[in-house]
């Protein structure tokens, strides 16, 4: 286990290429180049009308740390081959820039810009990979998580998914995502340390192996807590398992909390009723029937439709890893670069794949709420100086299809993007995850429930203002324009 | 960002419900009782014919670190509510037990233990959570890689998943896994310093449009660095990006090691080998064209098939994430506790899934190698006092479908777990990368082809002995006839 570095942080947490482009940079004295960068996906994640926005914090986490460790210079000297100059460099740089984004828990949409940073080359370049990643995999969760809220409706969604999720990290800020979009407690207890969610969990099959006998575990564990909830498939669930629950909560009366039972295999429909019925029989109408086996919205939506009578749903894998789509595949791309002259200009990037073509310019994203009804008309994306607040009667047309159409008037434009970082210094105060949570519920309730259903949502609109569309295709026209003279040498 | 609880461990990356167990053994006196635990999965992921172990380097890692912090008792003090008695318990709670293991880089198959763990019952109970997650995730990724580096045979395989990786944790370890099982190199600058696994990269799309210029943007990189792959996709692949590439390698001559060209979009097939007619053309046969956009086992068979001239092969998201099945689901199970009068007896969970029926007892795994061929004919499972090299002619059979048999003589019966930990200290001397690597294909090496294949792969055997099965049939008798008397009372 020796190892030859052994200090260990976040800034290598990174592609090569970010470090070869900033010596490219360095050496070519672009580093210090004013740039703007932003980070969007393209596609909204399981078919889903809206995605939730998260991973800020640990974003700011990774910036205010952000400094190479001597182990990571030592590194790059020895085994990767860099300049001293170039190290130099490396060993002194700090984030000097502006950071603007959404809030955690913001309903967001495809093709808006989710973080912007503006600040000096060498800088925006080289947190790509670390801001990618984190919000690629908070924000996917977050949206996961919501979609299965949404079925769960007032019943309890518990996380429970540590065992499969993708490593270490992801079992603790996958559960902070699901939390913060709605799910009600965890079974991870470092996410209950560090983010204060609530946690919950009793025992598991082995308890009931190790005392080998059901009805010995039940009552050992009500002799050692209060609150209790059996797990009942070990054996047989309806002829061992509920009748050995039903005679410790019996036997021990008031001395206990019988939450309830939980199933963890099986036919959960059938399970859940029949186990209702003995409780309701037993006289113990209150206790609680939880469920949990590879569940995820879908299988929700069908118990619930067969009557399956579930009180407190647990959800592991299929939450955790994203399991129908494991990864988001939000970008991050340059828009406007400072040339020469010390003008920013904006730079575009075409691709034989029509959707990969990027916006140029700096823009800003704004949210048109419709005053007299309280619901979002559409995200409206304008160049930096715009302000559609100033207009009477709001054009939105769709950026592809652009014959679709619509105005709007009597709205509120409100702006998505609150700063983060000013010239390096972090300028905003964390909310706390609880605000968040509140954050997040109430920017979902902004969404007509078109948007908000799981199977075939509408398409929420998330239009160009005409200035930044006209923008675009003469940034299209040119860079088309110079390929022709290429193509012709 | 102030935070109540801020030391962080690994010690509560674990499911409530251990602690809750745990509780209840300690209070029972029961925690001290020898216990024997196994890890493993029941079905092979991806379809594939086998499954790279890997995860054993950061289980020592968690083992070696097994301490509550001050931080994790004033959280389950203050927040979980426990009491004093208890928490001074679990302050002093060290691992004292034994843990056995498959190797790192091992081929590995379903519902066979990759991992034994014998402790006392509550120092093996709190562990579970930990293992799952490493394990699940790590051989799921290393299992991906395998298959992946099949089809890309000699040519170059490339993990560039990081942005895309379930946060940062699953970046660093996926990419250890990935090159643990066959991969040539990855993107991910931490995991090189940490590793030693060698690093590549070149240069983004954003550097062509910093430079808003593709000629300007290769010529500064070529001006910069040594050894050149040039990304060709920014504006148009063989319009403007290739034509640039040659005209810069052309022009910079031995001054740079022109590596080759980039392909990151568009149909990957067609800009191959147009790429690669034009490297010829030019007179750079030397010249590689690699590839990435979204690749996985299928597009690279696809690809090959359609005559792609593809020299290494960047992948990403899809084997990074294991995009097409995120979670192994691997379980780990009691099967033998210490009775009060301090004999084992082994134990056994029923399901209403057969499949999820436990093997009860002290087993050991043996693979069978035919001596002759030096081929595996199965792996064999046994109880712990067996000695299966001590047999002529070793009867191997189905263990559901017990007609299928065959009789195997002239054997090696090599035991696959080896020590850990014995009385809680570290036996194992961790080997570096590079012998695990090596290993995994040795290992590997053992397999016919028919299970090597990535599509339809033959069956592999993994049986019980014949007292192995015997006991777990035992074993569901036993537990049968108890339940059948619950369900009579």
């Amino acid at each position: 286990m020796e190892k030859k570095y052994s200090d260990d942080g976040f800034m290598l947490h990174t592609d090569l290429y970010q470090i070869n482009m900033l010596e490219t940079y360095w050496r070519d004295g672009l580093h210090k180049r004013k740039s703007i960068f932003e980070l969007f996906f393209r596609k909204l994640p399981f078919g889903n009308g809206f995605a939730v926005f998260a991973g800020l914090e640990r974003i700011v986490q990774y910036i205010e740390n952000f400094r190479f460790t001597d182990d990571d210079i030592a590194y790059l000297r020895n085994e990767a081959g860099y300049g001293e100059d170039f190290l130099d460099y490396l060993n002194n740089l700090r984030f000097t820039g502006k950071i603007t984004s959404m809030r955690e828990g913001e309903v967001v949409f495809g093709s808006e810009p989710l973080i912007r940073v503006d600040a000096p080359l060498g800088e925006a370049q080289l947190i790509e990979t670390a801001l990618l990643n984190i919000v690629n995999y908070q924000t996917l969760i977050a949206t996961k998580a919501s979609r299965i809220k949404h079925v769960v409706g007032n019943e309890v969604a518990m996380e429970f998914g540590t065992r499969r999720a993708q490593e270490m990290d992801a079992a603790l800020w996958g559960t902070r995502a699901a939390y913060l979009a709605g799910f009600d407690s965890t079974s991870n207890v470092r996410a209950g340390k560090l983010f204060g969610i609530p946690v919950a969990g009793t025992h598991a099959h082995s308890m009931v192996q190790a005392y080998r006998d059901e009805y010995a575990a039940f009552s050992k564990y009500a002799e050692t807590h209060k609150d209790c909830v059996f797990l009942v498939d070990t054996y047989d669930t309806l002829r061992s398992g509920v009748p050995n629950a039903i005679k410790v909560a019996r036997e021990f009366g008031d001395r206990i909390n019988f939450i309830g039972v939980r199933l963890d295999s099986g036919d959960l429909a059938y399970l859940s009723k029949e186990a209702r019925r003995m409780l309701d029989e037993a006289g113990f109408p209150d206790a609680k029937v939880v469920a949990s086996s590879d569940l995820d919205e879908y299988t929700i939506v069908n118990l619930k439709s067969q009557g399956a009578k579930i009180d407190s749903w647990g959800i592991g894998t299929k939450l955790i890893t994203a399991y129908d789509q494991a990864a988001l595949g939000a970008v991050y791309k340059i828009v406007s670069i400072e040339n020469e002259a010390g003008v920013m200009e904006d730079t575009i990037k075409i691709s034989a794949n029509p959707e990969k073509v990027t916006t140029p310019g700096l823009k800003k994203v704004y949210r048109i709420i419709n005053k007299k009804k309280g619901y979002a008309e559409g995200d409206y994306i304008t160049l930096e100086g715009e302000n559609p607040a100033s207009e009477k009667r709001l054009k939105m047309f769709h950026p592809t299809h652009t014959y679709i159409k619509k105005y709007v008037s009597d709205f509120e434009a409100r702006e998505l993007h609150t700063d983060i970082y000013a010239d390096g210094k972090l300028v905003y105060k964390l909310p706390s995850l609880e605000e968040i949570r509140k954050y997040a519920k109430e920017s979902l309730g902004h969404l007509w429930d078109e948007y908000k259903r799981s199977l075939n949502p509408e398409e929420y609109p998330v239009d160009l203002s005409q200035k930044c569309w006209d923008n675009k295709m003469r940034n299209i026209e040119e860079v088309r324009a110079k390929v022709e003279r290429i193509g012709a040498e």
